[in-house]
């Protein structure tokens, strides 16, 4: 029997994952405020050095948190955790392929599987919320808008791929608040890579992004732009390993970390 | 014709690595002030993934500055650079054993080389000169003194070991400098991991260094203990990889980064 959970924002992050492992599926944002979420890429041995180092190659997009041993489901991020059971929604992908968007991966575990937990920029959502920052897609409830980029990442073996970058319009006069607050968490991207202008970034229509929802801004936000954890998880998807498991854009991982 | 280098506090980084390219071999200790210097470990890219992993897992004695593509001699970090010259002596180890101490290391390259450049503490000894902290090695003319300690690092694969400290003996008015300086070098080990106490890290005597030599402390310094770039190295020759090639103690690479 599955616990309803009354308050996402106040769950604790343990309850959150029972939840969800017991079959319950939402999007995460907005749950467990004060708690780190992290993004889920999982490929064969074989392919984890050039994800281990795509991400050394470019923390800011891929700010690891934990990787795996071969096999193991579990990560002192979070205790007591199944990786294969505890997100609410995951993505399957074969060759590169989308095969299956199941809420339970044990079907699809290999022995040889190493998953890797990305910092997430749902994670400095509450500290931005908390200086007084608006965050339009939470007002809107909607999924912040991901856009792929015109940028190369520096290649690492196999993996390629361009920068992805979470998207948030910010009233002028608090744009400097939401760099100072980011900047101070870099585990979890750190500062805007970019302000205003998406066509600099080669994003031709904001409105039609990439992964997520389209946005809404009040008349005078500027478009603010983060590195996104989803870049390594494009990157590898493009890169075509026999097998990748992420977690479904928006159904994150909910750690016991403390999010600052 | 080798170089002479008048200054070696004034070098660029581009002439210090041509003189020791040359055959110029000395300490890199007080070399190209204002520059950052990188540990070196090479290991063959089937052990590459458990360095790596290694590194991400114990960042604070191993903050990864570049990692190699197989058989590359190169990096961003130092213009022109070939690694295999570079550096002003080296170590080379076979299954754990050092089995030889070059000035180059071109006679035992292989294609499938991978090698890591790792923070080093000399980067951050100018900014302790500059606050006014004594350094006592660089006033004796010697090499820090670094200790194994008690402290097991987190393993990965085939890579495990203990953590390895610098010391350097600050009197107390200049503790909390030291540690506010090197806290905002997070790339180079950042704070130190202990103050006072040798036992407490497993040390039995400060005048018995494992690496470097012993210190000469004026009669009120406490020892002050950073996480040491020598760790990877310790873990990797008692891991024993077929083939291992480090810098020799005390001897870095010279990189053209700016240490802050």
């Amino acid at each position: 029997m599955t616990a309803i959970i009354a308050n996402p924002a106040a769950a604790v992050p343990g309850d959150a994952r029972a939840s969800f492992r017991g079959g319950y599926c939402a999007p995460t944002s907005g749950w467990s405020n004060g708690y780190a979420q992290a993004n889920l890429v999982t490929v064969p041995r074989d392919w984890a050095y050039d994800v281990l180092l795509f991400c050394q190659r470019n923390p800011k997009p891929c700010p690891v948190l934990d990787v795996t041993d071969p096999g193991a489901a579990s990560t002192p991020l979070a205790g007591g955790c199944d990786l294969r059971t505890d997100l609410p929604r995951y993505r399957v992908w074969h060759d590169g392929v989308l095969t299956a968007e199941p809420a339970d991966v044990r079907d699809y575990w290999q022995e040889d599987l190493v998953c890797f937990l990305i910092g997430c920029s749902f994670t400095f959502e509450g500290a931005l919320s908390d200086a007084g920052v608006p965050l339009r897609h939470v007002q809107a409830q909607r999924n912040v808008p991901m856009y792929l980029t015109s940028l190369p990442c520096r290649p690492a073996g196999r993996v390629r791929g361009q920068l992805v970058v979470s998207m948030r319009p910010i009233p002028p006069g608090l744009i400097a608040t939401a760099v100072a607050v980011t900047a101070a968490m870099p585990a979890v991207h750190g500062a805007p890579v970019h302000i205003g202008d998406p066509e600099g970034l080669g994003i031709d229509d904001l409105q039609a992004p990439d992964f997520g929802d389209p946005p809404q801004p009040a008349p005078d936000d500027l478009p603010v732009f983060w590195a996104c954890g989803v870049t390594p998880q494009a990157a590898v998807v493009t890169s075509k390993p026999p097998l990748a498991i992420t977690h479904a854009p928006g159904h994150m991982l909910i750690t016991d970390i403390p999010d600052r």
